[in-house]
């Protein structure tokens, strides 16, 4: 029993280089957070630092193209002029990709996290194979790198979702695309090897549970993100943090047992939720009509009342409902985001959900839970995967600064 | 989108004050996780700190009681004397208290990590009230507090582990205790008040988790840890942290659905795993013969192979198979340890939720998933309640040194 428990492994003292590393971010962290530009003046009394040197670490911000200055002088007192700084609006982005229920998208998103390019190309994801489907994200994203170019912006990095679970690039499995043990990231570094990007590649309801965690700021640290579609996902944001789990394989929502004797899953158990709530068990074996999207079909045929369509829709909702008991009573959440499917069917599927809930969740009867549309639509995924490479280095410029 | 997502609010600059805690902190971990006596060179190599800040810094742990030094010389070069250090034996130490199914526990642990102190009291819950219980454990805690102190040892602070959810010291909820929104924390507080300790309440499957980790040391940093007795329960650690939920509340296994249209639960839902694999179920009204803990009389009875308690404990293992496996399916852990009356019980459970998690969690046919008995057994809460404060002082000694 020598080990400390729960502590980071010892490590190496603090020093002066550190400490100036420390504070570079520190400084960083407050013209990220600002909600206007700030001044240096500003920076110094926030953060406790002396006037030289926010001055000099401004300086190096602004030259790593980090930083702006603004010309704007809204300090209140008059005469007094200033120069206020912001997250820069042309230096690094980062870039998202995104195989979906109904085609693929590429997204850039700047510093300041806001969205600079959003491509969308509808595709049969029954046609192509993974090299073909592969090849024409990297077009997408080639086209993507040059567009932003244009204003300025250097794109550092690359981030795949996949509707499937991950291992350090190989997508384990993902039924929906047919995939098993495919190299998503070595396909993909080598059809866009004239970019040279850094290539990650993560399931994607937990990048759009990254996304909509990016869009609720500070007001929402913790909820259950559940991607409807062909396959269902859940993504976990506790504490603000996103939870990958051991290996990155969290969230597999779509196997929870919502009946033990239930109907057979292709994944070889019985009653998953998969088998009451995906997109295909929603449609119920009626047929797609040409040129309309399972999504689009589904909302169609519940907006004209089909009876068929709202029984199945019921019986989602229900089993649904039932899964994400069971994740609430483990995780202790209070917020449940019905994205993908889920979004665009929750004004058929959401008070059904929230009565499973109020059953089943033991704390619902004395801390109210609420469960409700996410924010972001189909484009969680692809702006979470933009995200990731850029909250990485909201939060530690120097690596950038270093290699810059 | 303006605030940056996944990072903590902006703070202070770093000066050199929270540079010389960091550096204590980093040499009393080195001390903490030396497998024996570290000496000051040894420590100045490991930290890349000068000799002369080495030599403060230890001063100010020994004065503080939390390393002391011992006059070994097992430096393995000839003729060279080496004064070595080790986390004091006789400094601070931590109390847990907790209330199991079969009675009252106290437990103290030292610095280490090491239990010194351990007491049990049988008692039948469905007795005293919750003032008795508490007046009881209070007691046991004085008795703990006062034989320890023979030893040297200062006992700074208490936890009490409930089996029921917790919220600052409330216990929202112990249906196994009839509690319903009993201030435990104030209660005990008021009956330990010549001991003026600090007292925190929690969710005794959440401290028997911590426990286990701080058993298993740095060789099992991901695993569910699931209770069984009268109540079920469940803590779970991700990388080498207890993950207590947004609020406390998070481990709530035994209501977990198994069968949506199952039997009713006291809770007001239906088929939750606690009606399939509580001791009650697996007991299935049979009579416990006095003088017997109801843990006991299962064993006794599956040992003797009464085919009631086997069919019985078959259900359970099923039915706690199905809830764990949406457990590792949300949360992607490979290791479940079986705490409590499971673990009492493994020898006939085992093999049955095996065989459930590898049907049932999808990532069980590439990355096998291991099912094991606890380590600490009944004594595993007490002892993670114990840990509690002492963890937090080896992560941050330096706020005990300052009102040390």
């Amino acid at each position: 029993m020598n080990a400390p428990s729960g502590q980071p492994r010892p490590a190496r003292g603090a020093r002066q280089e550190s400490l100036r590393e420390l504070n570079l971010e520190l400084v960083f962290r407050h013209v990220l957070a600002a909600e206007r530009s700030i001044s240096r003046t500003e920076l110094a009394a926030a953060t406790g630092l002396t006037r030289p040197t926010i001055t000099r670490i401004v300086e190096e911000l602004i030259a790593g193209r980090l930083v702006t200055e603004t010309g704007s002088a809204r300090d209140g007192r008059a005469g007094r002029p200033r120069v206020g700084l912001t997250p820069s609006r042309s230096g690094p982005a980062g870039l998202g990709l995104d195989i979906r229920t109904d085609g693929l998208a590429a997204c850039v998103v700047d510093l300041q996290g806001t969205v600079r390019h959003l491509a969308f190309a509808p595709i049969d994801l029954e046609g192509p194979d993974a090299p073909a489907l592969l090849n024409h994200l990297a077009r997408m994203a080639c086209e993507a790198v040059e567009a932003v170019a244009a204003e300025g912006l250097t794109v550092i990095a690359a981030t795949l979702a996949v509707p499937g679970a991950v291992d350090r690039g190989v997508v384990r499995s993902a039924p929906v695309l047919g995939w098993r043990d495919v190299d998503a990231g070595a396909l993909l570094r080598a059809a866009t090897s004239e970019l040279g990007l850094p290539i990650n590649v993560d399931n994607e309801a937990n990048l759009a549970a990254h996304g909509e965690l990016h869009a609720a700021g500070q007001n929402q640290a913790d909820f259950l993100y559940v991607s409807g579609g062909l396959d269902i996902g859940a993504g976990m944001i506790l504490d603000g943090r996103l939870m990958r789990g051991s290996r990155g394989w969290s969230g597999e929502l779509g196997h929870f047992t919502v009946d033990p004797d239930g109907k057979p899953c292709p994944c070889g158990a019985r009653g998953c939720l998969q088998t009451y709530a995906s997109l295909h068990a929603i449609l119920d074996g009626q047929t797609v009509p040409a040129g309309t999207t399972p999504d689009a079909a589904a909302i169609a045929w519940a907006d004209e009342g089909r009876p068929a369509t709202l029984a199945s829709i019921d019986t989602a909702a229900t089993a649904l409902g039932i899964a994400v008991s069971g994740a609430l009573n483990l995780l202790d959440i209070d917020t449940v985001l019905l994205g993908g499917s889920f979004a665009l069917l929750s004004s058929w599927m959401t008070a059904k959900v929230k009565s499973e809930v109020d059953q089943r969740v033991l704390s619902s009867s004395w801390a109210p839970i609420t469960i409700r549309p996410a924010t972001l639509g189909p484009d969680a995924a692809a702006i979470g995967a933009a995200l990731t490479f850029i909250d990485r280095l909201r939060e530690h410029p120097t690596s950038w600064l270093a290699h810059g």
